[in-house]
């Protein structure tokens, strides 16, 4: 147990005391964060938790692809979901109807979800029974990917009706992520979107990540996702 | 002229001195935008300029639409447009090809434009000389609707491939906008997006929203958004 806060992680450390006489110095909102995204990524080492931030655009079809691999590994992976909106608890509804554990945060304005949020859900979620944690962030290309949750994986989601010049203008989510979907694969027939494009842009600006297309509706494509995931563990 | 700043707007005021011995509050950044705002508002009044605020996610088809209105309205309103990106210019090169006077500006990572953005790029524009600027936005739902650029009117736009249950998530941009237009409409036909049930929810939440779906590559439903943008001026 920690002698300072007296919470049960070993492995992290706190500012010295303030010598006598001066005055402490209060911590910025993204220490902040960081402290809590550095407890959460202990609990989720402690409890075996593979824990993936999945990110995109209002639209993108965040959601949708959650129902369809909850589908997909029933049996194989004990799952549960947090859902971040900044209102409404629509997609938590949707998750719920699975049988999934779920938990809605809304952030009433916040245009990301912070490590505080996540940190609050995990104790609103069954513990010791998950294998695999989604993070359903906001809707929003530019903000969240700014806020460690301490999860496991970063995935960004881009769906082809949004076009494929997406990464020059909104860079900073596409250099950050592990893994960048092409959501609405079933939609390239019938949308003017250059996949051989899109993906050289991303490995310019990533050329660790790696890029799968795929349509939750159809089901084409789900298979290197699903075996992404189950690599995780 | 104002005795205080110098320049040339007559409508705004200053905060008294600090007596002395008092030390000057700073005001906080949202007053330092409102009061950029209040500037750029006087000067489109001053300058007889219908200035709108386009407001969206990404990819939901913002440069499209102005580069059909701005081929529409040819000859019949001199347009300026001021194009909000993270990063890149690839907007503000596709509205030149048109021979329209355009300025980028590049967030850096912010996630909104700012009044005192738009007012440095109005001195990059031919003064006297336009009817009506458009204001393209940052791509994010969220954060730009909270940020007052002195705009005549506030436009959102939300793509049918996006979903119509949109309202729900993110409210804070529907109750504040003059018009919401349903871009994307010849997807209409082949995706699950119930227009009356989204036409429901904005006037829910803002009754005195007028809402269009239209589609700027096919030319569909065009003619009341131009009817709107005139009889603004």
């Amino acid at each position: 147990m920690c002698d300072t806060c007296g919470c049960e992680e070993h492995t992290h450390t706190h500012a010295a005391p303030a010598p006598a006489g001066t005055i402490p110095v209060v911590q910025n909102i993204l220490s902040a964060n960081e402290q809590a995204a550095r407890h959460n990524r202990a609990h989720f080492a402690a409890h075996g938790i593979v824990a993936v931030n999945v990110m995109s655009s209002p639209g993108s079809g965040k959601t949708t692809l959650l129902m369809a691999t909850i589908a997909a590994l029933q049996g194989r992976r004990r799952i549960g979901v947090i859902e971040g909106d900044v209102a409404s608890q629509v997609d938590a509804e949707r998750i719920a109807t699975t049988g999934t554990p779920v938990v809605q945060i809304n952030t009433g304005g916040g245009c990301h979800l912070d490590a505080p949020q996540i940190h609050d859900a995990l104790h609103a979620l069954p513990e010791g029974q998950l294998d695999l944690l989604f993070i359903e962030n906001v809707g929003n290309l530019i903000c969240p990917v700014s806020f460690d949750l301490g999860e496991t994986r970063k995935v960004a989601l881009l769906s082809v009706p949004e076009g494929d010049d997406k990464p020059y203008k909104y860079p900073g989510i596409f250099e950050a992520v592990d893994l960048v979907l092409v959501t609405k694969a079933d939609l390239l027939p019938v949308l003017d979107f250059d996949l051989e494009a899109f993906r050289a842009l991303v490995q310019g600006l990533n050329p660790e990540a790696q890029i799968f297309a795929l349509s939750a509706k159809t089901g084409e494509g789900m298979e290197p996702w699903l075996a992404w995931l189950e690599a995780q563990q």
